[in-house]
C-alpha cells in the first residue's frame, strides 16, 4: 500500500467510543484498517448483486464418501468446470465426513450457479458460497 | 449532533473512488453520514449476538386473517407481552392477505424468543425480525 | 387453507431428531408448519433478488427528531413517494430517540432504492429494510 | 445414507409449484434432498450462534503478498493455532493478490475468535468466515 491518500471523519463521542471497543475486541490495530475493512466487505456484498461482475467464490461443503455415485459426479462436475474451478482441498474429517473447499473464478451468475448445481447433488449435506474480488 | 469530534483515515485512493460511487449511488451527501452508517450498522449486528443487550425490533409477518383461530391467537400472544409490544400496526393488503408490523422492546433473547413464537403459530406465511438499538 | 396437498420426505433418522428440536424450540407445532415456513422464507429471499418482482417492505430506523432538517425532510421525501408508502409507524423511544417504521409497496428495485435514499439521510442513525411478498 | 424415515408434509399447491420451480432452477433432482439441505443449513445456522458448539469453518481471504510484515505474521499466527487450522490453501491470483482459504476447527467462539484476528491483519483486504458442522 505505497500509494495513500487521507480524509477526515466527523462522528459522535459516543459512537466513536463504541466503534474503538469493538475493533480493539477484534484485533485491530487502528481504525483506518477497520474503517478499510468494513468499506471493502461492504463493496464485495454490492458487487455480489451484480451477475456480470468477475468474482472469486470459496464453496465449502460437508459429505459422506459413501453416499453412493457422489464422488463420481462431483469429479465429473469439477471437470466439466475446469476452467471456473482453480483448486480443490479435501479434508478427511472423519470415518464418514469430508469437508471440500472449491476455489471458483468467474462472473457473480455462473459462480452462483455452479455452486449451485454442487450442493443440490444427492450427498451433499451442506454448502455455502463465500464470494469476495480481487479489485478491493 | 451538536457535539463531533473528527478523525483521519488512510486509504487507498482505487479503494476510496469505489466507495465514493457507492455511496453516491445510495444518496448519501457526504462520507462521514455514510461511515457513521456502517459503523453503526456494525454495532447493531454485534450486539444483536449478545443475549441480555436491551434492543428495539421490529418484526414483519404476512398472514391469512381466514386462518382459522389465528387472528385470536395473536392477540392472546401480544396480550400476554404487552410489557415488550410496544404498539402493532395492520395493513389489509388484499382480500386474504395481512401485513403486520410488531414493535418489540426488551433484551435481545426475549425479542428473539417472542419473534419465534409469533412467527411459528400456524397461518403466518412469513416472519422477519429486525433489531436495532437505541445507544446508537 | 382449505386447500392442500401432501407429499412425503425421506430423511436420516439423526437429522429428523435435530429438527424436532429445533422446531419445538421455536414453538412449532408440527413438521409440515415449521417446513412451509422454511420454504416461503427461501422463496421470499430468491424474489428479493430479482429487480422487477412486486415486493412488500419494511424499513425499520432510528433517528434523532433534534437532527435539524430531518423530520421535514422525511416527511417531503415520504409524500413524493405516496404510491410506494402504505403507512408510518412512529414510536417516541425517549427523549431524543424516534423509531419509525415505514411499509412500503412496489419492485423490489423501487423498494430497495426508497430504503437506500431515506437510509442516506443525514440523522438517521439505522436503517434496516425487510423484504416480504403477498404471493406466499 | 442406508438409514432413512420418512414422513409427510402437508402444504398449499401453490406453494408446492413454487417451491419445485425453485429447487429445478438449483438444480435438484428431488423433494426431499432439496427440504433435508434447506433443514441443514438452519441447524448450522442456529448452531453458529452457540458459542460452545463444535465447528468447522473456513475463512476465505484476499490479500497483497506485498503488503510488508504480512505473510510473516499470517504464518506465525497460523502456527500459533495449528491444533485449530487443518489446513491452508493458496492461490496466486494476480501479481498482487493471494487468495487464502484456512480451514479451521474447534468450538464456535473459538472459530469466530482466531478468523477475527486473521481479518483484523493490515494487509488483509477482505476476509470472511463460514461455519458448518460435522454432526449433520
Amino acid at each position: 500500500m505505497e500509494n495513500i491518500t487521507r480524509f477526515g471523519v466527523s462522528i459522535e463521542p459516543e459512537l466513536l467510543k463504541k466503534f474503538d471497543k469493538s475493533i480493539k475486541k477484534k484485533g485491530y490495530s487502528n481504525r483506518s484498517e477497520a474503517l478499510r475493512d468494513l468499506i471493502r466487505k461492504n463493496i464485495v456484498i454490492e458487487e455480489s448483486t451484480e451477475p456480470d461482475a468477475e468474482a472469486l467464490g470459496t464453496l465449502t461443503m460437508i459429505y459422506d464418501h459413501h453416499s453412493g455415485p457422489l464422488t463420481s459426479k462431483l469429479l465429473e462436475l469439477q471437470h466439466d468446470h475446469h476452467h471456473e474451478i482453480l483448486t480443490t482441498t479435501h479434508i478427511h474429517v472423519d470415518h464418514h465426513n469430508c469437508l471440500e473447499v472449491i476455489v471458483l473464478q468467474g462472473k457473480t451468475r455462473e459462480i452462483q450457479k455452479l455452486a449451485d448445481s454442487i450442493t443440490a447433488l444427492k450427498g451433499i449435506k451442506h454448502g455455502e458460497l463465500v464470494l469476495t474480488s480481487r479489485s478491493l
